[in-house]
């Protein structure tokens, strides 16, 4: 939190802090109070002003908005050129028609709501309005087309790693890059890459955070396979704080991923992985695979031990777990 | 040739052949004969009819007309849906919102010009009317991301395959997929391919082949470095029979590759080649790779051998030999 008045306010719920106590703590004037509480205020924070008493914060923002995503903001690339919309079909889509048109890399769509969220195989993301993190990241990375999977994984350790700074719960990654808590999914990232001949034009790294949606957001068929952090942390999640932290754990890891390949990646994908030791069914294109999940190798490919001791690599795939 | 009477005519160039020559010849009625050249003006040949002489070819059709190309077809799938266009922007954008519409596999958009006919890295590719083939095939492979520069070699593969079918002329491959007569260029390949994490969607397979262009038909900044089948073989070429035989020699490798993998695509690929065993440099994204090529290993990339003894691998970059 960079902002001390809004730590103070919402570290004292419920509670009435005079504008002299303001005054007095943050050494500014009683004008100078009132025109920090007309600032939150703008940014669709709610007061009540009671006479003698002074204000007590009684409702927060709904909606994202730049300027409380850009204090929070760490990065040097990622997120700073942004679109932050009410209601797009798809950000993938509104991603890559900028992409085309010259958007830099770090570029990143951001919507409140999407009519078509996607996730992999044409399947439906559902995305609803106020509630989520739907983002899409142009990056144009320059590595060979065969890398890519490479960027699927660190994908998925950033945001692991960013939810895991904002909310105590335990995530962990399913091969090849959904989070879940509780095997019940959180989180959803979809790479849709355009290539020409072997080299990578342009990469829309999708991202679907379910954070605070309640139960009855969710589809009824979907609910025992979904989740979301407010439901499992029990507590409202700061969409503005968690979407800047992703953006930075993800510029860092992209950042080490440039230096030093994927070496770096892939261990500390292996370290949040509750995919590691377990028994899957992975349904590949080329039919089902089965085995106990043994690691990564270089390529990304999962690493099963099949129950004729025989090692298999599988590069892409539904996993299920069996046990 | 699968038309006998227009083989017959092409082998007699400049000569009268009687209807009654041809009535005995293929034993068909002279009414029978009028209408077999009546066939052949709809497709946009042109005889000159000399009473007692005869019939003399005196016109070839300069367009590629869809029923000619469908009579030499012999391939299951590719070319089995077509779109002959007459001028388009390029082949590869109208293939690309075709598959997205639903195209299927081996759909195939022809143009007898393009406007903005693109090469790698944006550059422009030169593509007159009337006497290239200026082409782009949809495919849908069921192979992980990383194997697309099978598909890129096997191209040329293919191609190289059927312009010496049809054209007895020394071509070969120079890497990845450029083909080459006597170190000039004669057909371009661009493979555009759509991803989705590690599953390829689609590939758009952009094939330019200068067929009849003369010399000046290219800009004169060009003329040293590209080459039509025409200029080099002396003789003007059957567009139609190798659009044809392309499509079927592309069709078998493809399967080929579906049921035993790069190994023979590889094989088949270093026998055309013009780059093994010379000095290259090759400009990578990171920088100039030098060396003697040796071969391709299994994903495709190229092998150099550097002047320290030093084995390389080249995955993508613009090829120059140095001897």
């Amino acid at each position: 939190m960079s902002d001390p008045l809004l730590g103070w306010f919402q570290s004292h719920q419920d509670q009435y802090i005079s504008g002299e106590e303001i005054s007095r703590e943050l050494s500014i004037s009683r004008t100078a109070v009132w025109k920090q509480i007309n600032r939150l205020r703008k940014k669709g924070y709610q007061f009540e002003a009671v006479p003698k008493l002074g204000y007590r914060l009684i409702g927060k923002p709904t909606k994202l908005d730049e300027s409380s995503i850009r204090e929070h903001l760490k990065t040097s690339s990622f997120g700073q050129q942004m679109k932050l919309l009410e209601r797009v079909d798809s950000t993938q889509n509104v991603a890559l028609s900028w992409a085309l048109e010259g958007a830099e890399e770090g570029a990143v769509v951001i919507a409140e709501e999407q009519g078509e969220g996607r996730g992999r195989r044409g399947r439906a993301w559902h995305s609803p309005a106020g509630k989520g993190i739907w983002m899409s990241l142009v990056l144009k990375p320059r590595i060979p087309l065969h890398f890519t999977p490479h960027l699927t994984l660190l994908t998925a350790v950033a945001i692991c790693r960013a939810i895991k700074r904002i909310v105590s719960l335990p995530v962990g990654i399913k091969w090849p890059n959904d989070l879940l808590v509780d095997d019940r999914k959180v989180c959803g990232i979809l790479l849709e890459s355009q290539a020409e001949d072997e080299r990578l034009l342009s990469v829309i790294a999708g991202v679907g955070i379910s954070v605070n949606l309640e139960a009855d957001d969710f589809p009824e068929e979907l609910r025992q396979v979904v989740t979301s952090l407010r439901r499992e942390s029990g507590q409202e999640v700061d969409r503005a704080a968690l979407l800047a932290e992703v953006l930075f754990e993800w510029e860092q890891l992209y950042r080490l991923y440039e230096e030093q390949g994927f070496g770096p990646i892939r261990s500390l994908w292996e370290a949040q992985s509750i995919t590691i030791g377990r028994a899957l069914n992975v349904d590949t294109p080329f039919g089902q695979v089965s085995g106990v999940a043994q690691g990564l190798d270089e390529s990304g490919a999962l690493i099963l031990l099949d129950a004729d001791g025989c090692y298999k690599k599988v590069f892409s795939g539904d996993v299920q777990f069996s046990t």
